[in-house]
């Protein structure tokens, strides 16, 4: 029973998941024994473990494997970050990762099962009893990132002419039907789906009635190569629990369910932040030489885009030579322009991936961004001029200075969004490329303009 | 019934959103008379009717919102973005919102009310229904962002001691149930939450079986007052579709329901991506000069370190004078450690934000992200001295180079993880400020270690 003083539990512990105290995770790493450990985690939710066994020192990690081999529940290897999961996996003995395997819904086993080398691969496919095995293989059958890969096969199915006594009957008989479902697909005599129907609904309404008379007709399917970013912008669009999917001919092949769907959405949204800042992947559980690896290419770049600003930079050593004071100067009208050219692209690489931004008002938010890069271009024109004139009492220099900022503002405003813009129709992802094509336009573009106009006005 | 020749349609349109074709948005402008535009959108899902009025002129808007006077769907309002929803509500006679608003479900209408101007809202709370006011006002009285604000209301629950088919009569009874509801709440006789059963499970069992026997005992209750981040992170963990929500006394006052979840999860993650972007909130539909004057603080603080950076420069500006190669190069370092320290940044917030990173092994990460910075330094140490070489045939400047370059990712590597530790640690939010200190430390950093050693070496 839920005591009310169980409830604060809940509340006090923000600063580490809910479950996971740093009081428990010591208390599980200093149990000693084996069966204590086990004992530990058994009152946790699988993700939970999953969060320790990520959190900890990979000696530590082998400790606790060690504790609970032969008992590792299936759902903590399905919860597991990859890059752990790779760990953890190697630690297991084939007949122990073939018994957790087939212990797995088929989604979550062929997720686990696709990240496996080859070898280790086979071998655990043929320890996998046969129909477990042969879902694994059905959905390892479609790409990585497809709806048919995602979806779960087991589905509930009914036709048309049964009445809701019929399929009360049927659910309370047929012991072979998923543990959870949310809504009942019905299909028509070739197994394509014609309606659906949500469960309360089917509670809701008396034994003699029809199905087709309570359905929602023409129902949203999704087929089996779609996109699982596309379905699961579907889903949140129409607020939908599960979603029929189709194979080629239409047939029903399985169902997506909100729970993938959600985690599909927090790969996405990773994903999009992870690229914004220059990194290809979560590479917090990896070691510091893959990480170093991993990260390399990016900043490589990046090194080909400071030499390019510095390019420009040698074109003006004369005008430099002869006013220190522009070298002093110079790396605020580029930082500037770059971090309002971030403001701007983060907000249109954000709109890309909600459909908010599109060929329907690309055109009006440009001209608008422009106009924004332009009032904060003369904001921080002024502001910028008074400044220089106070430090450096050089009037032609504030001047200078006020006009290269509203330009690579006004440049900032309109590569903020057309960058990504571009980008997209290229299909290259704008989450990853627009800033490093963004900061050497504006790094180029304001170097260029005040010292530009500097070597022009003031010598 | 769905055809297989409808299925295409899903896959072809990823430019656009699935149902919203640039084709059809200028179907519905070009409409002409209201018979004809209200036509076009009565097939229409109400979130894709609120995309389309995002997305056109105001003009236009007025133009569809004028079609559509006294038979706009409620749920069109409940799906808009805040901004455009301000101006739709403003082009509303207060009849006919207090109509739009009396046809949502009360979290809906919560939300609709909570963003009117105060004369506004007490007018139209004035207008509802008085089950319907109560509710909303009930509502209100929660801060934002709790569960309390986000919950709905009815829900549907039942004794302990009733049985699967006096549960099933129940529901088939009472009209005044939700229309859509995910799990039953068991409740003891003071209305505390004591279980809970999917719908799955009711269907699945006989009629005589008694609730006791098959519900989840203990359920995850959420209190009114748990932050709707925290409540999102638990409805992740454990794969939930609804959770009972209880007030302070532990009785049942509500459900937060999954779709109500992903839209959390979805303000969460936009609010990430936007302040690292220095964005604080979305400004797409928002006039120029209102983003302008939102966006000037963020630059403001911006021009304040660079600044900073300029002042270290200038205490260089003698040695500048001497070897105006310096400030050539200098825009390199700084460059290459803000974008090195900007990689572990963003790793960091996010880990921070999906709870992987905390004070469990947080040491082990800033070591590791401290030896990234070492190992980048030191490849990136010897690319630059080559080629500093190689431009200025110079081998000491190439050598002050290599060590400013060790010594800027190594600095940027620490304070990479460091600054939103320490940040979160202070309760200010790691993804809003963490960025300016980061470059801030790697510009200062940058330019003293590469400034500060050509003094000591080259002169």
């Amino acid at each position: 029973m839920a005591e009310p003083h169980t409830i604060p539990r809940i509340e006090d512990q923000a600063e580490d998941t809910l479950a996971l105290t740093p009081d428990l995770v010591r208390d599980v790493l200093e149990a000693g024994d084996a069966e204590t450990v086990r004992a530990r985690l058994a009152p946790l939710h699988a993700a939970d473990v999953a969060d320790l066994l990520e959190r900890i020192t990979p000696d530590q990690r082998a400790i606790i494997l060690d504790a609970i081999r032969g008992v590792l529940n299936p759902d903590i290897l399905a919860e597991l970050d990859e890059t752990v999961r790779g760990k953890v996996v190697e630690q297991m003995a084939p007949q122990e990762l073939a018994r957790v395997v087939a212990g797995l819904d088929d989604d979550d086993a062929a997720e686990v099962v696709a990240d496996l080398d080859e070898k280790t691969r086979r071998d655990i496919l043929a320890r996998l009893p046969q129909p477990d095995r042969a879902a694994v293989e059905q959905a390892l059958g479609y790409d990585e990132h497809t709806v048919g890969r995602l979806m779960q096969r087991a589905t509930v199915v009914v036709p048309a002419y049964w009445t809701v006594g019929e399929t009360i009957d049927y659910l309370r008989a047929d012991a072979s039907l998923p543990d959870a479902f949310f809504d009942i697909f019905v299909v028509d005599p070739r197994h394509r789906p014609v309606g659906s129907l949500p469960l309360s609904r089917i509670l809701r309404n008396r034994r003699p009635v029809g199905l087709a008379e309570i359905m929602d007709g023409e129902p949203v399917v999704l087929p089996v190569g779609m996109d699982q970013e596309e379905a699961a912008f579907l889903f949140r669009q129409q607020d939908l629990i599960s979603a029929p999917v189709v194979d080629e001919a239409g047939c029903l092949a399985g169902v997506l369910t909100i729970d993938d769907v959600v985690d599909v959405m927090d790969e996405e949204h990773e994903d999009d932040i992870l690229k914004l800042g220059g990194v290809s992947e979560d590479d917090l559980y990896h070691a510091a030489a893959t990480t170093t690896a991993k990260r390399f290419p990016w900043l490589l770049i990046n090194l080909g885009t400071a030499i390019l600003a510095a390019v420009v930079i040698a074109q003006f050593a004369a005008t430099i030579e002869s006013l220190v004071a522009l070298a002093v100067l110079m790396p605020i009208v580029a930082s500037m322009g770059g971090n309002a050219g971030t403001q701007t692209l983060t907000v249109a690489v954000r709109a890309l991936t909600t459909k908010e931004l599109s060929t329907t008002n690309a055109m009006r938010i440009v001209v608008k961004e422009m106009l924004v890069g332009g009032f904060s271009g003369m904001l921080f024109a002024v502001i910028a001029a008074v400044l220089t004139f106070a430090w450096f009492e050089n009037w032609l220099l504030g001047a200078v200075i006020a006009v290269a900022m509203i330009v690579n503002l006004l440049v900032a405003g309109l590569s903020g969004v057309a960058i990504p813009l571009v980008l997209d129709r290229m299909r290259i992802d704008p989450a990853i490329a627009s800033s490093v094509v963004l900061t050497t336009v504006t790094d180029v573009v304001g170097f260029f303009a005040f010292l530009g106009l500097a070597t022009v006005v003031l010598l």
